[in-house]
């Protein structure tokens, strides 16, 4: 059978393990998933949908988890993001910028927060009730004392003295979120929202005098702020730095850019630790996707064995 | 809400509905989905992963339907091999060859049964016990006086007077199931088996001398018999003769060949079917895959939801 796990199973899974604790684990496994970046897609296959997430295995093809990913691509991105901040911001980060406070933006706090030791953020959307809806959200982390939230009444304001500054706004357009202007030596880009074509948040100088981190370089072409450059662009791959063959910031002043996009290995690795993850919390049930054939040539008995059985009901 | 077809589904709709009208009525939505070959794509999406098919409205994303695809695809098959059968085969075609009896077997058999009027089926296939199973499985048509099978001991005395030939075997080879001396004036050839690249069940001269239909053709020169071929080889499209646009068989001497690989536009509208007959009939149930966000900025709140909700009832 295939494991299943949907909304009301995954807000489970979220509840029992912890959001924070959920992104570190999340995020170490899409870490061995690029330090695997030959073997990508060899053990297992994914599919997603809208709406759904399928992982199975490569050998069977048999879908071993059917699963919501609403709140697993928010899960996914979140520790993606920290995954690569860990290797290319200044280990000495606290403070970090969040522009765009709408649906992912509380993930991508609690992921910077429990995995990057941020201790201050510094929000702002254009949206007030969005940044209303973030500081009751994250009111928790504040009241306990981890937490540090300034409401800056503009994206100036918000970045001014952040180490990170992280851009996830959701317009679909190609904005310019943040200018080149704003963009102080040393500091961290997360660059989230410019995720599909026509849609960008950075200035494109910024890109110039940035060291630019791309996932899947082909996809981030299509779909990164890296859609506004050339094609000679000279970017750098993040799983070449998780793994140790090449450096990630060279110097404290550096500015370094994740151009990230979201890449079938984060949801491949996310799906497969949430599969496990399922399993040792028992949460979820099953789907009956696959005819139990006792033989395999004859399909059509099994499309027609409810006559029989429920002949044998009625 | 989701609606959610699994094998226990499918296989009340086949026994509510009966597999002949259940096909009769797919293949009429694929003719319409041929029909509209210029808007295909527009209003429905679909994602046809290993075991699972999602249909989603192409406007909201919102997954419509979640289907196994087993069963579906068999019935599908068999739906598109009549349809084009209906207007490639001399109308007067009544025996059929089916040379491979394994698990699409029956679905084949029954569509051109129903749907064309074949009386006789003369089978053949390599594994007696695969026969033996399809003769089983079709007793009830034979018992009723609506079919005469034959078994025949070679390919050659099975294709002998037929007026159509159906291939359906599974060797994942290029494999040559039917010679060219076989092939006689008139006959009309589905072959069914050829439908991935390494895969191909006809001699290439047979397609010389034929007059052969596609799907589409980018698709089919991959996956088809015709990846046999050189690339200017010339072919018709099945959708045009459905529409009217182009002849379909000449000459009653002509032989006739639907080279069937399978394609996107079936898939969308077999499970479009299915959800309008899981609807009528009352069939199937729901599944919980995307989160009712009251605030659609707030997901963090649904994925944190099951906490509050959990503390009440504890």
């Amino acid at each position: 059978m295939t494991r299943y796990i949907d909304v009301t199973a995954m807000q489970q899974l979220v509840l029992q393990h912890g959001v924070a604790a959920l992104m570190a684990e999340m995020a170490d496994c899409i870490r061995e998933g690029f330090l695997r970046w030959d073997e990508f897609d060899q053990s297992h296959r994914i599919n997603m949908a809208v709406g759904v997430g399928v992982l199975a295995d490569a050998a069977t093809g048999y879908p071993m988890l059917l699963s919501e990913i609403t709140i697993l691509t928010a899960l996914r991105t979140a520790a993606t993001s920290a995954l690569a901040a860990k290797v290319l911001a200044r280990p000495n980060s606290r403070s970090m910028a969040l522009i765009g406070n709408g649906s992912q933006s509380e993930f991508q706090a609690i992921a910077f927060m429990t995995q990057l030791g941020i201790t201050e953020l510094r929000v702002f959307d254009v949206d007030r009730q969005a940044t209303d809806k973030l500081v009751a959200n994250l009111s928790p982390y504040v009241t306990n004392g981890t937490l540090r939230i300034v409401r800056a009444s503009s994206i100036r304001e918000a970045v001014r003295g952040a180490d990170i500054v992280t851009t996830v706004t959701a317009d679909k357009t190609n904005a310019t979120i943040l200018t080149d202007d704003l963009v102080k030596p040393g500091m961290h880009l997360n660059a989230v929202g410019g995720d599909c074509a026509g849609k960008t948040e950075l200035q494109p100088s910024i890109l110039l005098r940035s060291k630019v981190f791309v996932e899947y370089e082909p996809q981030t072409r299509v779909r990164g702020e890296l859609q506004q450059m050339q094609q000679d662009f000279k970017t750098y791959a993040l799983w070449q730095v998780l793994a140790g063959r090449q450096p990630g910031r060279d110097t404290a002043e550096q500015v370094t850019l994740f151009d990230s996009v979201g890449f079938a290995l984060e949801d491949l690795s996310a799906l497969r630790y949430i599969h496990a993850l399922s399993q040792k919390l028992g949460v979820g049930s099953t789907v009956d996707l696959i005819p139990a054939l006792r033989n395999p040539k004859d399909l059509f008995a099994c499309a027609a064995a409810a006559r029989a059985t429920l002949r044998q009901a009625a």
